[in-house]
C-alpha cells in the first residue's frame, strides 16, 4: 500500500520541516537578540531586531516576488514568536550567553539552509526564473541579517566578511541544479540544504574568507 | 431628522481627522528637517528627510499590507506638503528652532496617535488579523523616524530610547482591544488616540524609559 | 512612405536606448564596485553593492508604483550584468582605477539622465501622477546610491553635496513639462535627458552645490 506508506511519511516530513522553520526563526532571533543588547538597544529595540532578523529575509524576498501581503505578515504565529524569543533572551540574557558557540554555529547553518532552500523554492513556485530565485534564496538567508546591521547603522556582516552569503547562494544554486538534473524536488532541497550547511560548518572551522582587495580610500 | 444631523456632523469630523492628518504630517516633517540641518544635509537633503520622516512609515504599511501603490505616492498633496514644510523650515530655521520644546512634544505625541490609529484601522480594513494590524499602526507611527535615522547613518532613536514606539503600539493596541469590546469604531479610535497621546506625554515628563541590559561587546 | 522609414528608423532608437540603459547599469555597477573595494568589502560585497549601485532605484521605483516583481527581477540579464561587473571590476580594479575621471563623470552624467527619463516615463505609463512621476525619475536616478550608502553606514552623498538628485529631479520635470507642451514623447525625453546631463557636467565642472545651514547639533 504505498498511498498509505507516504500519507504516514508526509506528515513526519512536514513536522520536521516545521521543526527546522521553528528552530531557524528561533535561532535568529536570540543571535539578533544578543547582538541588539550588545549595541545597547531597549527592550523595544531588542525584539525589534529579533523580529527583523529572524522574518527580515522572507519580507525582503516576498516583496520582491510580488507576495503581498509577505508571510510574516499574514500569519501573526512567526512574528509573535520572534518577539517571545527576543523577550525571553533579554530576561535570560546571562543564559543566553552560556550557549556554546558551536551548538550556535551548527543552529544557525542549519537555520542558513532552510531559509536559503525555502527561498529559492518559493521563488520558483512563483514563476521566478531560475537565477534570480537563487539570488532570493540567498536574500531569504542573509536579508534579515544585512536589515539587523542596517538598523545598528554598520556595515552588514556578510559584505565584509565570512563565507555565509555565498554559503546561501551555494546552497540555493544546488537546488536549481539538483531539479534541472531531474532529482525530485526533495532530494533537490535536501542537497542544496545539505551544500550550504556543510559549506558554512567548514568555512567557520577553518576560517575561509573571500578575497578582499585593499583600494586607499582616497584613490 | 437624524440622517440630517449626521450628514451636518459627519464633515465635522472628517474636517477634524483631516486637519490632524496635515498637523501630524507637518510637526513630523518640521522635526526631521530640524534634525536633517543639524546632521549637515544640504537643501535637498533636509527635503528628502521631511518627507521621509512624515510620509516614510505609511509608506512601508501600505508595502506590506499590499496597498500598492502606497497613499502617499497615489496623493501628490502630501509629498507636497512635506517638501514644501522642509524647504519652508530651511528658509525660517531660526524661527522655526524657537518653536517651545513643550509645544512640539505635545504636537509630536498628537501626531504620532494619529498614525498610530490611522495604521491600525487601515491594516484592519485591508483584512490583516489584529495582532499584525497592530504592528503596522507601530510601524505608521515610528516608521518615518526610523528611515530619517537609518539615512543619517544613526541607531535609530526608537530602538535605544524613550517611550516612543511603546506608546504607538499601547494606542494600537488600545483600539484593538476597544473594538473586540463591542465599543464603536469611532470611540475606539477615540481611546486608542488618547492611550498612546497620554502615554507619550507622561514618558516625557517624566523620564520614563525601558529596560536595558548591558552587554559586553565582546561577550 | 513615412511608415516604412519610422520602422527603419524605431529599431535604431531601440538599439541607442538599450545602448545607453546598458552604459548607464555598467557605469553605475563600476563606480559601486569600486567605492565597495574602498569600503574594505569582500568580493561578494562588491558584487552586492555593484547590484544595488546600478538597480536598486529601479526596484524601488518599481515597488513603490506597483510594477511587482521589479524589472530587475523579472529579466535575469541585469542582475548578472552587474554581478559580472563586479567581479570584472574587482579582478581588474588597478585599471578600473584608472579610468580618466572626466570619463567617468561624463558616462556617470549619461546614466543619471537616462534613469531619471526612463523613471518618469515608466510612472506616467503606469497612471502615476505628473509630479510623483517627476519623484519616482529621480528615485530611479539616485536610490541606487542612496541603498549603496546605507550598506556601506554612510549618510547618502546625494543628501549632502552635489548637484546630483536635483539634475535628475530637473530632467524629470523638464520630461513632464515638454509632454505638456504638447511636444512628441520622443523630443520630451530627449530634452529632458539633455538638461539632466547638462545641469549634472556643469555642476561639476564649477563646483555648484546647494545651499546648506549649519545648525548646532545641541540646538
Amino acid at each position: 500500500m504505498p498511498t498509505l506508506s507516504i500519507r504516514k511519511i508526509r506528515p513526519n516530513v512536514e513536522t520536521l520541516v516545521l521543526a527546522a522553520d521553528l528552530t531557524g526563526t528561533v535561532v535568529f532571533a536570540v543571535e539578533g537578540a544578543l547582538s541588539a543588547m550588545r549595541g545597547g538597544l531597549d527592550l523595544l529595540g531588542v525584539m525589534v531586531i529579533s523580529f527583523v532578523a529572524a522574518l527580515g529575509g522572507g519580507v525582503i524576498r516576498d516583496l520582491l516576488i510580488g507576495d503581498s501581503p509577505p508571510n510574516a505578515i499574514r500569519d501573526w504565529r512567526y512574528p509573535a514568536l520572534t518577539f517571545v524569543t527576543g523577550l525571553l533572551t533579554f530576561v535570560f540574557h546571562s543564559a543566553a550567553q552560556q550557549f556554546p558557540v558551536a551548538l550556535i554555529t551548527v543552529l544557525d547553518a542549519a537555520g542558513l539552509a532552510l531559509f536559503a532552500v525555502a527561498g529559492v523554492e518559493k521563488a520558483l513556485l512563483f514563476g521566478i526564473r531560475p537565477f534570480i530565485a537563487m539570488l532570493m534564496g540567498t536574500i531569504t538567508g542573509v536579508g534579515g541579517g544585512v536589515i539587523r546591521d542596517v538598523l545598528m547603522a554598520r556595515v552588514p556582516l556578510v559584505l565584509h566578511a565570512d563565507i555565509y552569503a555565498t554559503a546561501a547562494f551555494a546552497g540555493a544554486f544546488s537546488v536549481v541544479v539538483a531539479r534541472r538534473a531531474g532529482l525530485p524536488p526533495g532530494v533537490a532541497a535536501l542537497a542544496g540544504g545539505a551544500v550550504c550547511f556543510i559549506l558554512r560548518v567548514l568555512a567557520v572551522t577553518y576560517g575561509w574568507h573571500l578575497p578582499k582587495v585593499s583600494l586607499s580610500a582616497l584613490a
